[in-house]
Parts: structure tokens; sequence; C-alpha cells
């Protein structure tokens, strides 16, 4: 019996319409990160929940799409559970695998796993989806793309430099307008430090991570009920408030932080990145923001988050680095520097601008009409020669009405209709028609080549 | 505490040395089908369980990574069920979706869900992995690619013949000589006709598929058993072993099937193929081989079937003509016809004769040495040049050992490295060091632009 067909919600299909947008992000991206010799790598969908768990915190956990055990899954489970009603502990019994969760921890994993096979610093990108069991909502799916490049085993700042200018390139390859917001998370234990909270930079960086979103009022707040003093939050809020140029803002921060050895390191990363950043002509769309925090404790230096200018939809790219991803998998002391660009909002953005190019390389260039047998003999060879030089065309498969013809090049958005009837078959030509403006012409193979190229 | 990481088995890692390899494969597989005016989709990973249970057969039912439901999944269990251990039973309260297990299916989904919103004939391909829970082994995985190429709502025999082109392309342009062995189910239909089987088509092909694998007498044992007369085996065995050009084939099939309609219809089909065939230039690679079935039973027209020349590994790339794939999603009577690409066999075949090229388009053309804060001044503005000219280039992140940075060049297979001390940078050049041969030279900025750009 026939089932109307849907999908698990939070999933999407892609129509190729949408492929051909989304791999304009991707190819833009992928190129970019070759072009600075990152190299691809790929982990597998699944991983072992040993892996996962205990990685995302307790929430995260929670989120995993589990893979049941094949088989007989209820043989595995101790019969002291028999009869429970506790999920969260009866599935580690009857689940063993789980969904890939993001690309964070599949990566440490496999830089560990791979230690003796891969060459250091190791600079790896990794474009493939993951899967969160998250409530769906606008803009939230439950499975979607991450984009992730990394450095690791490498302290140098300059890949901290070149990552920066990875994101200008992206993004000017993809006609976004940005700003970089930089901060470094050695001021922020800095700041912690000076305030006499030197044990509280967790808290004190979720709070002020919340700062673009609630105010600063609104994190005090926070920071009172989580019990920091208001003299400390009093001697916070002005550092937070600094103004200037970047290099103001650092030699403030340079007296602010006297006290502060690892502040005081902070600020000079700080320099020594901001240097790199202005001999790259970056100056522009850079920019030092204290009150950037990013959530995630695993970052130990530089953080980074990227807004679109022209419309407001939260970070649309973001990383830092990080001191010990590995360790957890028993490797520690490899530092890392990487960002993920969110190519989910990266489409939403080029979509409200209209910035996504009207063609694509996914779609051919021309549709032949077909006739019948006889026009076909004609097409078929120049077909070949076309498709030789790398040129996408197709013929419509059967010889149907003019009509229905011209409404498929019309519905797959192909730029060009040729015809080849009686007329262009004696004189060896072809009829090329450009469907946006209407015009159209005899020509010869030759010429049909060349109408045909993209630039 | 630490862990030793694993993943799951039967799963696999990427490291960049194989992603180039695999990313060769997959270019080269969606260059062509771009080529001839097929367009991508994606489909999610996860898909409702009623939508793929019971299209696989019963073995196929058990292969599906199935997903347990988020959070408390207990709750959906009837209370008849407490305390079984039916695991296969209780699946389905607990577990709504379940990991994509091969393209077509959830292609067939896809079309009758979006029919509004695509253009038929609709010319799709799809490159994504699929999950089967398979006992691995050598050669077979629990997570591999599918690389399928469909045009769905034609029925048009052209669609073949560009499909059997696209092979030819494909193949070609991996550098693997093959064979395409091609057959017509309706003829199939028409021997168990004549025979006077007409209803054991089934048994009869299931049979026959095992052919090249067993043998003749093998397979006459096998449809004994099956019930099938010694009389119908004795007048099919001289069908399966027919000899000559296909045009006597086709002639000596006429005769034989001219009884049945089906039989007939089927002969005309492989006709109109060849003679399509033939005007492409490929009657070499191009073979009619009546004992050819494929075991898959929706296929009613024409089938194929690829085999390497130089290597024996089964069939690389299948596929053929289905009448009613949407049947069961409640859309019938749409004809389709398709093929499939075996990534995994093409890879190792690719492998075993040494076909993959040395270089590709995932590794840096060049490494820039570096000497320090002065030398990277020098150098950062170059690569930003070479970067704008499309040359992947990368500079050592910090100013290590000289035999350091040259063991990095070499173990990522880097072909030049350029260097620029006081001496390169006084001369405004740079020196630049063919890794193979050994041989350096001074060049300027636009020479080194020559000898790294791929051509």
């Amino acid at each position: 019996m026939a089932q109307k067909p849907s999908i698990p919600k939070g999933t999407r299909d892609f129509t190729p319409v949408e492929m051909a947008k989304r791999n304009f992000i991707f190819d833009t991206i992928r190129n970019v990160f070759r072009l600075y010799g990152f190299q691809p790598i790929e982990t597998p969908a699944m991983e072992n929940l040993s892996t996962l768990l205990g990685k995302y915190g307790e929430e995260g956990d929670k989120l995993l799409f589990r893979i049941l055990n094949s088989g007989d899954f209820l043989s595995g489970i101790p019969s002291e559970l028999d009869g429970t009603t506790d999920s969260a502990g009866l599935s580690g019994y009857i689940s063993e695998k789980g969904l890939r969760y993001d690309l964070t921890v599949p990566f440490a994993r496999f830089v560990v796993q791979h230690r003796n096979e891969i060459t250091f610093p190791f600079k790896r990108y990794q474009i493939q989806p993951v899967w969160r069991a998250d409530r769906p909502q606008k803009g939230r799916y439950r499975e979607f793309y991450q984009c992730d490049v990394d450095v690791i085993g490498s302290d140098s700042l300059l890949n901290e430099a070149e990552l920066v200018k990875i994101i200008d390139d992206v993004f000017r390859r993809l006609n976004i307008r940005t700003v970089v917001k930089i901060n470094n998370r050695k001021v922020l234990a800095g700041i912690s430090e000076i305030i006499g909270q030197t044990d509280r930079l967790t808290d004190i960086t979720v709070a002020i991570d919340k700062m673009e979103k609630i105010g600063l009022e609104k994190v005090s707040e926070e920071l009172l009920v989580k019990g920091i003093s208001d003299e400390a939050i009093g001697r916070l809020k002005p550092i937070l408030l600094l103004g200037g140029s970047t290099a103001v803002k650092l030699d403030k921060l340079t007296n602010i932080l006297s006290d502060s050895e690892a502040g005081l390191k902070g600020v000079a990363e700080l320099r020594t990145l901001f240097s790199y950043i202005e001999s790259f002509g970056l100056s522009e769309m850079a920019e030092l923001d204290l009150t950037l925090a990013r959530g995630l404790n695993y970052y130990t230096g530089a953080i980074f988050e990227v807004k679109a200018i022209d419309m407001s939809i939260g970070s649309i790219c973001g990383g830092g680095r990080y001191d010990d991803l590995t360790g957890i998998f028993g490797m520690p002391g490899v530092s890392g520097v990487g960002i993920s660009f969110g190519a989910e909002r990266i489409y939403d953005v080029l979509d409200h601008l209209g910035l996504f190019p009207s063609e694509s390389l996914e779609s051919p260039r021309a549709l032949f009409v077909n006739f019948g047998t006889k026009e076909e003999a004609y097409i078929l060879p120049i077909l070949t020669t076309l498709r030789k030089k790398g040129i996408n065309v197709e013929i419509y498969p059967e010889a149907d009405k003019m009509k229905k013809q011209f409404n498929y090049a019309n519905r797959k958005n192909i730029p060009y209709v040729v015809l080849a009837g009686e007329a262009e078959i004696s004189a060896n030509m072809l009829t090329v028609k450009d469907m946006a403006s209407g015009d159209q012409k005899m020509v010869s193979v030759e010429e049909l080549t060349k109408v045909l190229s993209v630039d």
C-alpha cells in the first residue's frame, strides 16, 4: 500500500537548485583551504559512544543520536535491569555507537589514532555533516554540515594570522562584508586574575559571552548571582568597555594587566597577531573585542568570531587556539588552532542579500531540442565534441512537443537552447537561442563552442 | 583518564593521502555526470523506518542501522511487552529512524515527495555514504559511498545509450579498461515464456545471475532444485550459450523469441540501444551477455554491468531500467533508468594497477621554508600573489631546523620547496628546489609562478 513519504523532522532534502547554492559555498571554502596548504580528512558518521560521551557536557550527551546495537540487542542487558524504566541507564547496554556530534572530537580522536601516519604540524580541513537531537526550529537542524580547518602541532601565531587571512579570502569570494572579532583567553584569564577572581574564569567567560545578546547590565547581574563580588564587577566593567583603536586598547591593557603574567602574555600574542594582520592589509576587517569570550572551555589563546556586516544573524565563523584537545585521548600537550565556517548561516546570508551567482557549475549550459531520429544522429556527435571541451550539455531524450522541451530548459534554468532542423543540418549549422534575451542566431559548431564556453 | 581511541568495526578514517585518491574518483565521476546534464541532490542520512523497511527483503531489514529514539524511549513501549526478549519486536517501539541503506529508495521517496518542484525527465546524480550492518570483511564496509545517476520520467532508449557513454567516459578518464555487459529483462522474460516457465522469471533470473560465479552446470542444478523441469532447462541452456557477434545473437534471438511479445520487445530495445552504441563508436567495449540477469527484481528493461579487463574483482558499475520504482510511495507508472558506480572497488582497481595520479588537487605545490621574522615578511606577500593565481602554497609556520622543514615537505609529498634567505631577498629573487630531481635555481616571482602552475 502506498505510504505518504516524509523525512525525519529537522532533516532536509536538497534539490538541484539548493545543491548548486550549497556547493557554491562548500567549493569556495574548500578551494581557499587548499590554497593555504590544508588537506582533507574524513571520519565515520558513527563513533563509539566512549569517544563521544562526556565531551559535550551533560546536555550534549542527551543530544547524541545513538545507534541501536545490531541483532539481538536485548541479550546484553544485565538481569537487574529487567523491567527498568530508566531509558538513560538502559541505553548504555543496547547502544554502543552514536552519530558524530561535531568535527572537533572526531578530529582529536583521529590525530591520536593516526599520530604515526600524519605529518606535524598537521593542517587539515574537514567538511562533513553532524547530527544533534536538538529541538528543530528555524535555522536549526538535526543534520547539518560543519566546515572545519585546523593546524595542530604548532604554537606559531602565524597560524592564527593565516586563519584570519582565510576568513577574509572566503568571505571576499562570497561577496559577504564581514568583521572578524578577536580576543585572547589569556587576556580574559589576566582580567579574572587582576579583579581577584582567578578561579572563576569559567563563570566570567560564560557570562561575558552573553554580552552582545543581553548587554553589560544583565551580564553584571549574572555575575553577581554567581557570587562574583560587586567590587570585582566594578573593576571588570571599565575593562570590558575599553575604547580606542586596537593599538590604544593594547597599550591600556598592558597597564591594566601589568601584574598578571598570563594577561601580559595574551597581550603580547595579540600584538603579534595584529601586526601580521596589518602586514596582510586586513586591519580594516579585524577588531580587538574584549567582550568576546566564546563559551567553549577548551580555548586557551586567540579566539575569533566573524559577523556579517549587512545582516544580523549571529556569528558565521568562529574558533580559536586550544592547548590540549588531544589530551582526553591520551596525547597531552599538543597545541592547535582552528576555525569553523557555519555553512547554514552563510547560506542564509547569501540568500537574504541575493548574492548567489545566477549560474552554477551544476547547470547544463545548453539543451539541444530533440526533433527525432535523423536530427539526433546529427546532434549526438556535436554533443560529444562539446563535452570533450568540458561544456555541460544535454539533449532532450525524446522528440516531445517543442513547448515541453523549452519548458524543460526554462525550469532547469538552462541559459541556451540549441535547435537543428532540416535547414541547419543541410547548412551544417545550428540555431542557438539565448533564453534570457530571446535572441537567436545560426552558428557553426566552432561558434557554438564559443557561445557556450564559460569564461 | 585517557582512553585508547578506536572507531566502530567496518568503518574507516580517511587520511589526506586516501582522501586525495578518493576525491580523484568522485571528482571524475561527478564531472562526467555534469557534462551530460545531470544535477545533484542530497537526502538525509536518516530516513523514517517506514520508508526503509520492506524495501530490501528480510535480510536487508536486519542490516539496517536503527537510531534509538531520543529522550525517554522506554515510555513508548506497550505494557504487554514488559520483560520481552524479542529484540526485533521491541525495536519498532524504541526506534523510528534508520540510516540510509542505499540511494535508490531515498531517491524514489524524494521524487514522490518533491514531484511538484522537480522537472521531468528528472536527471539526478547522488554521491553519498550508505550504511549496512553487514559482517565486515575485506572490501566490505559498514559505511561506504554510492555514486548513482538516474533519469526518471522518460522511456527513451537514448537515456540508456547516454549512460553507456557515461560509463565509457568515466573509465576512460580513470584509465581503467572495461567491458560493459548488457542484457534486457524483457528478453529474459521472453526466454522464461518460451521455455514454458513464465511465472518462474524471478527464480530463473536469480539462478542465471550466478552463472559467472558458479557456471552453467551449477545453475542448472539450482533450477532443478527450484522445480524447473529438465526439459525447460534443456531448452534454456543453448539460449544462454548463444554465440556470435551482437548482431548475430540478436538475429538468433528474434527467431527463438518469435512467439513472445515481451521477448521481441526486448530484442527490439537491444537493437536500438546497440545501434546508438555503434554510432558512439563504442561497439568494442559493449557486449550483449544473455547470462547477465542482475538479482534485483525491480529491473524491467535494459540491464548493465561493467567489468575491469585488467583485474578480476566483480562488477565496478551496474544498473538498469525500472518501470515502477516510485510505485511503493504512491506514484505509479514512472519509468526510469540508472547506474551506480562502485567507488570502493574502483579504488581497489586503481590502486592495484597503479593508476592513481602522483599529484592531486589536494596537495600544496610548494612549501616556503621559514627562516624567521624578516624572511617571513619577504615571503608573505609572495604567498598572497601566488594564491591569487590559484596556486596552493604554504609556509612552514615556524623557524624550525631546515631538515625538519624539508622532511615536512617530503612527507606531505610537496613537489617544490622555496627558500628566501639574505641573498635572495637582496636580489629580490627566490630559490626553488624540485624535490624529485633535486635541481634548484634562483628565480623571480614571475618565473616561480610559471614553475608552480599546474598545466
